[in-house]
């Protein structure tokens, strides 16, 4: 802790920094696969602080490495970079310069959030007992995602733990949330093309009408849930999205159902993935149509392991105060963080971004979404008290 | 019969000047609503002819008035001249010169029929005990259509019978049909707006599933044949367009489908528009959904009249042969010749247009629709020997 | 018609006699395939006439066979004689003495009438150019019905034309109803085993669960009739009880669906048969259970023939006045005289029973069912009239 | 521990006459709310024992309370005692003398387990600074049940903390399960009546099809569980019985249905039951029927304290050995020793009973079900050593 203080004070004297180069990315996003000037700049930030950057990993991700003055584990910390199709309603000067692309998921802080703690940690290299790897995402919000062509692409090689945050806008500015166990869903996409015979909206006798069996089927997949899953599992199946026909009086020929499916343990995924095609297969066979399935499977459960939970939570309390460091409710959307889970141990969590006197007050992938930027002194104190645990002996 | 059978042959020779006019018609097609050369070039050959002419009946309607010579009752036969907006496909010199707006239903050739028929009977004129009114109707296409608003605007005063024919693609050249009582159905359309509450797709129980809903809708529906229609009395309720949402993972506010309800008695008519807004009222409401109902009341059924029915029967046989004059299964397409019906005596009847020498073998309303053109002759031939029953004594 | 009005009077002659052979038949009714007495009787009586008697007719039936004084055609008088499964609740002193069995739907009548009819042709024997086959059928009312086998075992050979009537508790008395065509619906019922998987109801994910299944199939059938069949052609299906399941918390294994379905078309009943079967099994199969159909083909749909239906309509006429002898709306239930009008040209019609005065207004199968017993005399002279027609020259 | 382990051992010397006890109630069951004899032997023992007795408590409940020699906090320990409307299969010499009555849930091993440790207290009287309540309660298989009026009789006054335990079939002999929070589940069932109208199945328009109502029912009441509850709380909703018509050809009048839900939140099952009555009502007016429904409100869910059972969990660890001492996956079923603990703080714990070698394999409410009845050791030995805690100082 002697040796803690310093750095986390030495973090707040780069938040200016920080902001500065959050609001940079604010106003320049780059979609997901389509980073080019975000991941450059991220480098060269890197190799300005004489870390190792090796780029393109896995695709356009980034990885610096900064190794310690003496022997010991790797820590690696995890940000995402890319941004989304929303145009930005805010009323900010660092709005997005880009129109229809916007960073509303506060990926941006992430990233200025680990430059920052690079920064410090650069500074104590020498003290440092083991090394540091900065791992720069691309591409988290579109499966399947960078994550794992990044680890497949060595990002993960020597690492022995690995910590990730999201600032989240729904949480309190000041409050930490860390969970053991299950804490963000699996989440699977599906197209179901069904295929009728179309005809006359008044002869529906020689037709196989599309809409009718896409009814049937729509009701039909609610039963996987409230029938086949076990009570005790949380599973969501949604249809997102029925469109077929744009006439009163013509039966189209086909339908297309597009939706997710979100669950935490891996034998309800598959389970819901085979039943889904079974369902499916078998609502369209008995109405004489025929159904084709583009099963889009995307991201494993975010599940986090034990002992880096404990360690977060027992670093963030000093830090947010312990009444502030709360336990989180699992949340059933999704984040490939899950992959580097499931390699090496670690943990994700939550750090209140929302602040009503800001304005940020929005959900995530709002166009007026933003959040209080203080929440990137928070998530790098928390990665530089977890970093201090394991390389400062 | 001896005053007849010179008409009958007059006819034939005004064809060729038919088919100009059909032609003429054809290259230059007008939707419904939107008619103004088509109304204006009638009027004038009528106005030529001799014949009162009004204009502008009920909006864009053309009634010519042949007086006989003598007195007696008035027969009225009826054309329409609108087209619709479909691209024309066809290899022919008289294609449509008008993008994307054809006559692919026939009602060029009922047009030129009548005017064909008005040059045989002006110079009969004086032989004529009773008057000849030759109805051009606008807006046949679309609900509302021109024959209500054209009755309103007087082209039924004084009319004692009236007749009109349509020429069927379905049904080869050289038969003529007719059919006592129902012979094309009551069609009304509907657009439901279901208002669920949308959310993101991981959480439907903050949601109002518009999806599931509609679905529900749309398998609800299908009891009002099943179950509410007396199983005699022929009833079609089809939903033609079931369109919600557009994303795997968020749950929509709202969908929309719209549909079509065919059938022939008033009262089934009737009790299934209520039953239409009863289940999708209550099914809603049983989801906690809201639901706007736009109820688009169409054209009533075709109901023939027995004896005018029968004159053309009689009338059709020394024209094309007793065993080509045949009965009609009824139809679930909807006429707004219907409305005449309700108001005067009459029969409306198919003339068959098919010829597959001619490529005359796609249905209405397909772009390549065409028909043989000497239907006309046939059509024409039938107007005459009804007039001639009527008017010369 | 000379000489029929002195039969048609000596009929009423012979009505009280007539009425006193119904009510011996109502007081002792015997069911369906298991009558005795009745046919004993009616065997007894038409011996006693003289006819030429063959009993157990294709089990149970009885022919009497009348042979004219010259040489013609043959013409069958059909009547049934089974009673039903019903405790009379009628208060009349010729209430049924058997319990729980009742002549709830006028067979008796039927029986009678042909008796009488018998008596007076009997006494016009040598004028008669031709035969009368009086044909007293069992079984109506359970398929697979007495016609069939009584056809099988030869009532029908050398017959060129058959009658039968039905006197018709919702039709009032003085009145008789004739169509050409379809008059009466083909019969077909079906049982539905639905194998699951029970359990739990708290553990429905290791369950198959048969009443979910068992609804979706309900709510599936209602399609066959709203989608698969042509809304011109009547067409019913109707699941008549579904039975699963005795307690709150258990997942029963099974569940039992029976229903019945009714036609006119053979290909109407075809398309039903194979569509109840295959939406059967696919919904089924898609969610997991299995299915056992039992399919009880049962009468096909009696459809008269045009010439004869015409003939009954004349000689209804001058018997009960022209504007008593209406046409009759197609019904939905069936009746196995269906398989005669198979085999030889005929006609079957209803006689109005309905009389408030005597209290029959109840409704066939009713436990109050009574009629009017003077419809035997108008069905009786409408059959005589026929005979008349074919055989007095 | 010193004190304790020759209490343990003194447990094991009334094993057999706890076996004898067991079998005793075994062979001569009661039904809930129907128990005469049980309480009376109950309240003998207790009362030889020298405590004071209470019967009749709450209607047939026993309560016999032991003060210790010291001043000190009051423990109760929970046993019930009804039987269940099952007939024995088992082939052993103890087996139910009751026809269609058994002890196929354990509450016999419950009750002489409770007797066991009296026994054992009884004698260390002196020693205890405090009281022990025995709460022998009447009729836990139905609802209302026992608890809830024992506890408005006043079993719970003046007692701090109070156990029970439930021996478990599908739980291996020699295990203990404990589980903080939710472990078993809030149980409320429901009986439907759908009334419609009646007809016959060839006329459904003149019908209100109860099937077809209540087929819709089952399918929209499984979207309560998929739509309308949080995915992160597990719920059940099953429809356990359908029961409608027996005939064929009939559309009966009415249907029945009847079910269970299951949830373990107040919310939840507030949140179900008032979807299960807006579903139903919505459901059958949507389709021109009526509803009543009879809610039977059961248990409320298993709600574990946390610090009772943690004590539980390292009372028993010493006993069955640590690695035999694990977490228990709620379970759906339903208890109402729910009701104590939302007096007084408390935990509800499963003692392993399954043992192949004894062919003690079946499930509860089985008719072979049985278990190893060492069971009662081990369960009497952890409420000893509970008691040891609170009492032993």
């Amino acid at each position: 802790m002697k040796r803690l203080n310093p750095m986390l004070q030495r973090l707040e004297q780069f938040y200016e920094e920080m902001v500065q180069l959050r609001r940079e990315l604010h106003m320049y996003p780059e979609l997901s696969f389509q980073e080019v000037e975000t991941p450059r700049k991220i480098a060269a930030i890197h190799r300005e602080l004489g870390l190792d950057v090796r780029t393109e990993v896995g695709g356009r991700g980034v990885v610096a490495t900064l190794r310690g003055g003496k022997p010991g584990p790797t820590v690696a910390l995890r940000a995402d970079f890319d941004a989304l199709p929303i145009q930005d309603e805010k009323e900010v000067d660092y709005k997005s310069r880009v129109p229809g692309v916007m960073h509303a998921c506060g990926h941006d802080l992430h990233t200025a959030t680990l430059i920052g703690v690079a920064r410090v940690l650069v500074e104590r290299k020498e003290e440092l007992a083991g090394n540091v790897v900065f791992i720069h995402q691309f591409a988290e919000e579109v499966s399947p995602g960078g994550a794992k062509p990044m680890i497949e692409d060595g990002c993960l090689d020597d690492v022995d733990v690995i910590y990730g945050y999201h600032v989240w806008a729904g949480i309190p500015y000041g409050e930490v949330r860390v969970t053991e166990g299950y804490m963000m869903a699996a989440v699977d996409d599906f197209i179901i093309h069904i295929e009728g015979k179309g005809g006359h909206g008044a002869t529906p006798h020689v037709t196989v009408d599309p809409i009718v069996v896409g009814s049937q089927l729509v009701l039909n997949l609610q039963q996987i849930v409230s029938r086949r899953v076990d009570p005790l599992k949380p599973a969501v199946l949604t249809v997102g999205s029925f469109v077929s026909g744009n006439a009163f009086n013509v039966i189209p020929g086909t339908a297309q159902l597009r939706g997710t499916i979100r669950s935490f343990d891996d034998d309800v995924r598959a389970l819901m993935e085979q039943a889904l095609k079974e369902v499916t297969e078998a609502t369209c066979r008995a109405a004489g149509a025929k159904a084709r399935i583009e099963f889009l499977r995307g991201y494993p459960a975010v599940n986090n392991h034990a002992e880096p939970t404990k360690w977060i939570e027992e670093a963030a309390k000093p830090i947010v105060g312990a009444d502030q460091v709360k336990p989180l409710t699992p949340i059933m959307g999704g984040e490939d963080f899950a992959y580097y889970l499931q390699k090496v141990p670690g943990t994700f969590f939550f750090v209140g971004g929302e602040n009503s006197e800001l304005n940020a007050v929005y959900p995530h992938h709002h166009p007026k979404f933003d959040v209080d930027e203080r929440a990137m002194i928070i998530g790098g104190k928390v990665f530089l008290a977890a970093v201090a645990r394991h390389l400062l002996k």
